[in-house]
């Protein structure tokens, strides 16, 4: 986008803003907003007409009824490290940064919770829990730089989500800023709060029924031992009946990951871990609790492995080994860029049971756009993430790219599965909501949105279509992806 | 109530009634109306117009739409176990009987899921799949009697909540008959169905928004092994510090159970297990998974028993020695009812941390107003249920019940708990709701009930407050309870 073009509030506007903030907390030059003009989904690119850092709630609360009344919208954002586009601002709205209200305000490990500001970055917390033998469970690969805020905005996964469960499991109260301009409190710190279940209700509604400003997350105790485990296979299908096995045996692994061929090689052109030659599919299996009982659980995971033909099945004898066994799956995504110009990350989820025929199927339908692909994903829970490499240089490429995408998570929903099991629905894929779900269940998510955010100034255009909504995301990037 | 002044409808609407299900269908003598005038909540009653058993969705659809036309308040019921009188009808509206709608349509344990009709009762789905290694996990102590729809309603939980989660943790998908009629499908058969979570919204919202008419749950795998402790303590102080002491050290009991004196008192004299003399509050440890670790998690509990000075740890060594401990819990209600003439259960949650001190106040409380208490709860969660023993048959030990109840109600939420953690708010608290939420608060639960429902004719009064149903409450039973 020209410079010349970007959106700009009116300078009374301007001046009003600072007054709620300081001036010196409000950026407006054109090159400061253009590092606000995406979040991790590159791909579409807009603007804010300012961005306002915001240190506690009254001021978010000031800002959102400053803007109720100017009908302005507003996003909020943390780190930006979304991956649906959901602190995008679609309509030259302004973005609340919430990355400097990153405090933890307390700590109770004898209850098992804490109450930490959104901005806090969610390895942050676990760090400072630590030592006391507690850390907080989801973990995203990007934990090292997303935020709670976000997390709760997307309800995040991660590797572990399997065994403990997404971001609304550890989510005991809120502070939300509603699109009102008031202030409520959500939850407490005891589970069962009554009347309707408004922490699930914003927990994972991306910021469009309010803006979160503090939050009592629950902790867990960190389990005494970890098991790590790389079962190497020389065929998905074989890795695929292993995770069914596993599962059905009533194991509930901490972490069941899945890499494919083309990850596992660029994982061991760079790391060097020894994973065997012919090996199609590798899976990171992790099992924790007490010691006692871990090396039964071993065992039969290592029988599992063999009775499905595994080609290699390393358990790490020490926390180093295990160390290595996870930089396989955690250097997947930088070992992919180092294959690829860029890579697409795509979201989606099967019934587990449907994985062989899926993966190959996404095998089709990526080799029909001539370009390639890499599956790096929670195997356990049948959450997918292909990695679609394409060259962003080439435009021809970026569209194959979606096209492969849209066919992927047409497919995903067609064999009973879901369009996005952790990155959220954002503007990325919003028109493809109808896919999933009719007509009247969307209404319900929508007038569930009107009830809370009538003027729809709070994020609009992300998670719940309405047909203003669609018809300004086509109209924002003359696309009709999804629609 | 007279029977004379029961409510009625007029014929001509009995009539159209009838046409849906046919007129032998409908109950509307006034002998049998009398039946369906409480549910488990018995202190209070109110016949519904009429009584109309459905069969299927489309029927449930067109019903709700004729109440729409003629402005006839409605009711969903199961087996009516409930216990805060949410299938209670407060203003002569119709009651719609699901428990005809009993049948397991689709089992598939390869995906842990089935799809089941409302009426099923709790107990009937686990002895389905109990043969393949599978069962269904929230088990109230109605289990036997109560409907799953009826455990989506309230939300249900049980003495396996601890490990296991609430009923919202084991839903996958609803098919919901909404107050306009219309029928949505909501979740599915995976995790991470995208935009708001209306699952979350639909469980636990006491049939306020909706009706439930085909519900996907989730299928866990029977444990490997399960083992079963009985811990006695000579004070409940030392009982409450190896509750704390359990969880501290990282152990998640399947079950964590309290009893206090009275209780083991009552049990004892029924079931003669050997509870020593002293004892003022027993703990029922259940743990489970696979064998292997086992023991050693038994012995860790054993010395955390021995640690807090308890007169008798005693570890089930079979299934009939379980089986007995287990009685004890099983037993206790019914024991109950051998010492006092009438019981009220509470239920309230309160931080595990504050046990010893609200069970101390609790006994005074109860004390002060010349009643006696016997706790039997979820200590590892936090979830107390006080029943308090009085005499029906005198009104003025009633007025003290319902006083010390509501003493005990505030207790639980000065010290930071709920008003419920499993038998729902539905008429019995609803006064109580605006004690742990602000005004904002319950405008968000109400403008989200009114998104769903604007008529107010789908289950009204019950779960969230609004000006005009605390008005109906009193007006109804002329009380100011929780006003």
């Amino acid at each position: 986008m020209p410079i010349s073009s970007l959106p700009r509030l009116e300078p009374r506007l301007l001046t009003e803003l600072g007054s709620f903030v300081g001036s010196s907390n409000v950026l407006t030059a054109s090159t400061d907003l253009l590092a606000y003009d995406c979040d991790g989904t590159t791909l579409e690119k807009l603007p804010p007409s300012a961005v306002v850092f915001v240190s506690h709630t009254r001021q978010v609360s000031e800002i959102v009824q400053w803007c109720a009344r100017n009908k302005i919208s507003y996003t909020a954002r943390g780190a930006g490290t979304g991956l649906s586009g959901g602190a995008l601002t679609l309509d030259g709205g302004i973005l609340i940064e919430l990355s400097r209200m990153n405090r933890i305000l307390s700590v109770d490990t004898r209850s098992g919770l804490a109450v930490v500001e959104p901005g806090l970055v969610n390895v942050h917390l676990t760090r400072a829990v630590s030592e006391e033998g507690y850390y907080f469970a989801p973990d995203p690969s990007s934990q090292a730089a997303c935020t709670l805020g976000g997390n709760v905005a997307e309800n995040s996964g991660g590797p572990h989500t399997l065994k403990y469960g997404v971001t609304t499991n550890h989510i005991l109260g809120l502070t939300v800023v509603l699109p009102s301009g008031e202030i409520v409190e959500v939850g407490g710190e005891c589970r069962g709060t009554p009347g309707y279940d408004l922490i699930g209700l914003f927990v994972g509604s991306e910021g469009t029924l309010g803006i979160v400003t503090r939050i009592t997350v629950r902790l867990m105790r960190a389990p005494q031992t970890t098991r790590t485990l790389l079962l190497s296979f020389s065929s998905t299908l074989d890795a695929s009946l292993a995770v069914s096995a596993i599962i059905a045996q009533g194991i509930i692994p901490a972490a069941l990951e899945m890499m494919d061929r083309l990850v596992c090689e660029a994982v061991e052109k760079k790391l060097s871990l020894g994973i065997p030659e012919g090996t199609e599919a590798v899976l990171l299996v992790e099992i924790d609790g007490f010691e006692a009982g871990q090396d039964d659980l071993v065992s039969r995971i290592e029988t599992i492995g063999s009775a499905h033909d595994a080609l290699q099945v390393r358990a790490a004898r020490n926390d180093a080994e295990r160390s290595d066994l996870w930089r396989a799956r955690k250097g997947a995504f930088g070992a992919i860029g180092s294959i690829s110009p860029s890579y697409y990350t795509h979201d989606g989820v099967i019934p587990r049971s449907k994985l062989p025929e899926v993966l190959a199927r996404i095998d089709e339908i990526v080799a029909e756009e001539g370009l390639r692909v890499a599956n790096v994903f929670h195997a356990g829970d049948g959450n997918l993430h292909p990695l679609l490499l394409f060259d962003e240089r080439e435009a021809d490429q970026i569209v194959r790219a979606h096209r492969a995408g849209e066919a992927i998570l047409r497919l995903c929903v067609e064999v009973g599965g879901s369009l996005t099991g952790e990155h959220g629905i954002g503007f990325e894929k919003i028109g493809a909501m109808s896919w999933l779900f009719d007509e009247a269940t969307l209404s319900v998510m929508h007038g569930v949105r009107l009830a809370l955010n009538p003027d729809q100034l709070c994020n609009p255009g992300k998670a719940v279509p309405s047909p203003a909504s669609c018809r300004e995301v086509r109209r924002v990037f003359g696309s009709k992806r999804y629609a």
